[in-house]
């Protein structure tokens, strides 16, 4: 029975595995479209969402029937109730990825308001915050779980230093306005990226070192 | 055996049906505090969000410590999984209150740009929806969560033509600028605590219903 137990468990890191791989990259490519202003990949971004939406449902099934079939015990039964919850945060990465991609459409109806530095650096940092994060859930490694925690202050200074320089550009030139909002509101999805890569990383230190490291950093944006 | 399960799931759900209470109640203050331009009162919002917190650990360790024990099949077990997701978006809705309290904070620094119409309107079908998508949880009522579901284009609308009406102000008047910014902030944070109370909604329709209406109606921001 155990042995069916950790087969199913075994399937259920790596459909969380897989599922993180399509959040990564639309991640990737709804800033890639961004910068290299292709309105038809942001689009293809918007068109995915469906394949990581499908997968939260199929993910959620796996965990309820785990549950239901093997009645795991103790630490099994917390690593289903975190796969619910780490699930939950993907899809959600996914979600971001979409709207960066929708602000995108919006920015390319405009020429380009400033070469984009920040914004990519922030979005590479958000990427491999979810990866990182994924990584110290299937091995269960709360030291790497930790350096994920840590990176989130980094994004949290990005997101507000690119809110303060936008307001610059705002303030000295009014047809700025639009793009500089759509870019803030980008930045804000990446922060939002990384704060649920912080959640699956504060999870898995829970469920390694049993003590709560939630909400001692909370998600408050910065600026 | 089933008895005892009973009672728990009863005290599950009034456990979250006092959170939702907590976070209703920060939602209203944290826009309260902005229109009555209170910073005592929007640090207050701050403060609260430990109780909240807390509450979100406490409820999942009920989860845990019921599926151990009861080991539950079925409609129980569905249950409990939909449990853990609403304490998940319950805890992020404070959070998203404790954002607009901040914001709140930052423009009480400078003078009112202009009377707030919409956004008070905006948080208060916010709250409502929060209101109900947990009437509709506790009794497993599929029409209520429908009506939840609706009410999610209106405040869409609302954040789209707050957004809109700011752009203008801060075309208008560089000076305007910051408020603007941080005011279309707090419209997308109730635009965002909207999204989580439908996605409690659609859950039960599921959990009722047994069919997956998630993701018809995504959270993309509309403006």
């Amino acid at each position: 029975m155990q042995r069916h137990l950790d087969q199913e468990l075994t399937q259920l890191k790596e459909a969380l595995v897989r599922m993180a791989g399509l959040a990564e990259q639309s991640i990737g490519l709804s800033v890639k479209a961004l910068v290299s202003r292709d309105a038809e990949m942001a689009r293809q971004v918007i068109a995915s969402d469906d394949a990581i939406n499908q997968m939260e449902i199929e993910i959620d099934e796996l965990c309820l029937r785990t549950l239901a079939l093997y009645q795991p015990e103790a630490g099994d039964l917390r690593l289903i109730a975190m796969a619910l919850k780490i699930n939950n945060d993907l899809e959600r990465m996914g979600d971001q990825a979409v709207n960066i991609a929708e602000r995108t459409v919006e920015l390319l109806k405009e020429p380009l308001l400033k070469p984009l530095i920040d914004i990519p650096r922030m979005a590479e940092l958000a990427q491999r915050m979810v990866k990182d994060s994924l990584d110290a859930f299937v091995q269960l490694d709360p030291a790497k779980a930790k350096a994920v925690c840590e990176q989130d202050d980094a994004v949290d200074r990005y997101d507000d230093q690119i809110f303060r320089e936008l307001l610059t550009y705002m303030m000295e030139d009014t047809k700025a306005i639009t793009r500089s909002v759509n870019l803030i509101l980008v930045s804000r999805h990446l922060e939002r990226i990384a704060d649920h890569a912080t959640n699956i990383a504060e999870d898995v230190i829970y469920l390694v070192e049993g003590r709560n490291i939630k909400h001692h950093a909370q998600d408050r944006s910065p600026a």
